[in-house]
């Protein structure tokens, strides 16, 4: 652990997820806000309403060079467009870079030409940062690009039964989320009207996440993300043809096995999840149903998407990457 | 009753209000849809999400002619600025005009000139029409300007009052909104997560349906309006110091003479109204209790705004000006 | 249609169904409602809080007798238990009736034993009625049971395909749910700081829906139905994997076909159905979305499950049985 | 502050805001909670759900000797019966306890009486605790009368304007409660499809919480509680006549000489304060707008019913008692 607080700056910061950000992170012992900036240099300064008395400083309009220099560590909470022109020179420039952004997260040059077009090549020093599956590589990385808010809840439901050989035919994540996910700028599908009372469905077989689902999880799957009349919070309900002779032991053994150590995990058995307890929390809590004798296993994972699905995780990849406790500003 | 079906344009028809009107009149026994269109000539045509089989016509670009000559009456559910614009060329042309906006509500020029500038003189022929308290005035009108949703609760509130000289004191109109009287154009205001879990004041001492509560009244308000997580409707909590002496007797006695024959008022006693039974419905339910020692009175007032605090009272005046059933379409 | 109006008694009308059942029926052209009874016949009488102006009488203790010898007909609003134990009765009795639980649903006697442990044999004359696709028998029916919420939904969708040979492996059907469609009965379930901003799946694989779906459907499914923080919808996300070549034309001929003449079926086809558009209505909405070269379907049905999941449905029903215009009532 | 940590039980740790307190006291720097109990001796232990890596502890049924023998002090989460009876044998005992319930909010026998009948004479050393206005007499104290959640906000609001003569006339307290302030219990009134769309007024007139806040604030007040659809949260709209003259500068220098060193009472000034941003927090954020030609004056407070309205004040409270860091617990 670092002998003295870390230097961090935070961009992006009037966004829902940027002011998880600036919120957690003002209360965070090992780091100092040394700013929090707006997503270009033309935004007017402002205070963030309901964090008085939390984080009581003033956004500012983002400054690349004082960002470069004041700083150990950089958190980005921008669109992809702006996260891709900004994070090379905060590299350049020795900053440790956290991404929130979609810009980093796809390995394939075709899959991003496809779905993140304003990236170029990626960074040196670029990985995909899930905590509790990659976290060595996050400990090296210069630039961690932290998973979408559907696919931190998919990979977490799904790779430990991928690595167990768990998953023998189609894999299908049916995700509800909240509205927040869907971002803070003002739109049709945001309209407070347009939600309530109801549920959408969206994206089917065009959603950019699922490519990244599949990145990581080297398997198929059919995802459709819905809205649901909640501001935060996502929860999946997975479902899973296991190989024959799978028996509950074997699935409670794979996520066991591979959340034994993770302290944001909660693992619920067939007691489902239920997005109200991870609200506001940085946990991601884990239940399924195997119906032995039909080889069908359905697996319930939820979460708060501005949380353990954004800046949560983005501190605690942070936090793993500076050798940080993993907890730290988190609990 | 007139023989033939009138002939009804509606202008403004994609906003709530207009939504509204459509599904309703699209039914109405006396009446028969000729148009809708579009708040202004430049509009693409589109057809309206959830009307199918209701209504299935396409909302064309406003033409000012075709509205003219094709119809016996219009009903405009536009901003204020172009109803103004658009209302006295339809009048020209012999058409009666139902307004849904706030454009000719007001009588006082000065008071007009300060909330309703785009507004010039009133035409000949308008009225304000609450059609519980003014149907005379409606029956021979050419222009009626409907009540806005906060006021058309709180008159029919404190009307029956007002006449019975029960006002003896401050009158404090505590009111609470569904989101869709923000209007379907999506900002902050609007946004979903801006409102979920939240309830919020705005417009202390400047919004200008006090001005016209006021008008109508002929009695000084305290009017807060509050925006409350739901879509439809309006509750107001109206606190008012009645004359010493006042009974239960007096107060249900000035409701129930005011309300005899009105067929969409309900008085529900101390069994205080509530949003859900008057949600979808033409329906103001009024309660009340009254401390008779200490001669406070509060009473209840709840509607749908967008029904009998828009499309809802807007088809009943239009039943009131061409002495069709107050009801029809509205059941 | 008759040349006098059906009399209709409604029993179990204090609950969410039997309202909506109150509330449509007292306007329906072709019926008069002759009473409203409750539950048992301890209950004590009482009025509907919100139907003053629509339904102004008063819901009796429950009185086989009269409801026997006063009415052709019956419609049965109670838990399955009640509904067992007088559907009997008032079939001798002449009256046809029409019974919303699931008490009748199941054919096979084991699956019957198992789920509705309350129902005996069938009474003769029963048939499961799903207007859309049970017309002919409903016709001829003494007692028609009307399909539970998520089964109108689930079928209303799949029907078609499974007709068209295109139902080619798993089908998967993943349900959310408003409230409303947990009953009046206040529980932990229903409590609202329980659901709002949550969301829960419930009963997965274990939920008697299931059995339902697949005596209709003839086909296996896996059905997880989940509470949403809604009050009224159900939409229904279904994952269908086609046989190889089935193309968007094949997929779109099934359901057109099957639902030419249908009133209360809308295809959306890629522009995909909400609940806000269905509730509080008759509809079932249908869309769809295929992935030509995967063989992978998505269809998305929704509807209001106290209206077409259950009291709109059974007065179309009612209107099938007795030669009605099938949307008398409903409009 | 004390050397070792304080032993703390909590009473009635199942209910709402029972679980806040644990949540909270688990982290509590000086503070180890030893034991969670629920209201009787008969309930069956049971974990609570939610809490698993926060406090993974089991509730226990209620035990008066152990909690009397290995507690400082206990926290009473519990219906005002249950309090009046287990209170005076923990003061006996030597605890201090720390009650939520009502049963010692009046000090009035004659209001006692009528509003919590269960309660007999206050037990020696109580004391009524709002924090920001009683710290004095908290901290000598046995027993801290936690404030109610209507109260909180209203005293806090009204307190200053009391102190600087400021009000001259009636005082209306228009307050809106999320429906966890009405309790865990499964009820009509807690039923999800009963509150979501609809806002309720209830108890006019006949509130307790009107006594308690005139008893401290010895001025008379109209207070109108209603539920709207929210979980957590309550804002009241307080309308005040104030003296002829009073300035803008007046109000604010009320509030600002009142609140200059309170760590969770923030100031917004002419920008209201909205529920979303006290939700999940200790704070209570006041805002106001005064009509200074009118002599009007509208104050707008808010609070978060289960923190600064029932839990965390009453921590904040634990901590004014014991001398500890008024804010430890509760960042």
């Amino acid at each position: 652990m670092p002998a003295s607080p870390l230097r961090v700056a935070i961009v992006g910061a009037t966004g829902y997820s940027g002011v998880e950000l600036v919120r957690r992170l003002a209360r965070h012992p090992g780091a100092i806000v040394t700013g929090a900036y707006g997503s270009s240099a033309s935004e007017a300064p402002r205070r963030l309403p309901g964090l008085a008395r939390i984080w009581d400083g003033e956004v500012q309009p983002f400054d690349a060079g004082r960002v470069a220099h004041e700083n150990d560590a950089a958190m980005l909470a921008l669109p992809e467009r702006a996260a891709a022109e900004i994070a090379p020179a905060l590299l350049a420039a020795g900053l440790r870079v956290i991404d929130l952004s979609g810009a980093f997260r796809l390995r394939d040059e075709g899959a991003r030409a496809r779905w993140y077009p304003a990236t170029g090549a990626l960074p040196e020093g670029t990985v995909y940062g899930l905590a509790e599956r990659d976290s060595a590589a996050i400990a090296g990385a210069r630039l961690v690009s932290c998973p979408g808010c559907y696919p931190t809840a998919a990979l977490l439901a799904l790779g430990p039964l991928a690595d167990a050989g768990l998953l023998a035919g189609d894999v299908i994540v049916d995700a509800k989320s909240g509205i927040s996910g869907a971002g803070k700028a003002p739109s049709d599908r945001t309209h407070f009207s347009e939600n309530h009372g109801s549920v959408a469905a969206y994206g089917v077989f065009t959603h950019r996440h699922t490519a990244e689902i599949e990145q990581e999880l080297r398997h198929a799957v059919t995802f459709v993300p819905h809205l649901v009349p909640l501001d935060r919070g996502i929860l999946e309900t997975i479902y899973v043809r296991v190989p024959g002779g799978t028996t509950a032991a074997d699935v409670a053994s794979a996520f066991e096995s591979a959340y034994a150590e993770a302290p944001f995990v909660r693992l619920t058995g067939t007691a489902l999840p239920e997005i109200k307890h991870v609200a506001y929390t940085n946990f991601c809590d884990i239940g399924w149903v195997l119906d032995e004798a039909g080889g069908r296993l359905v697996v319930i994972a939820c979460l708060d998407n501005l949380v353990k699905g954004a800046a949560g995780q983005a501190i605690q990849n942070f936090n793993v990457a500076f050798g940080l406790d993993e907890r730290a500003g988190l609990l």
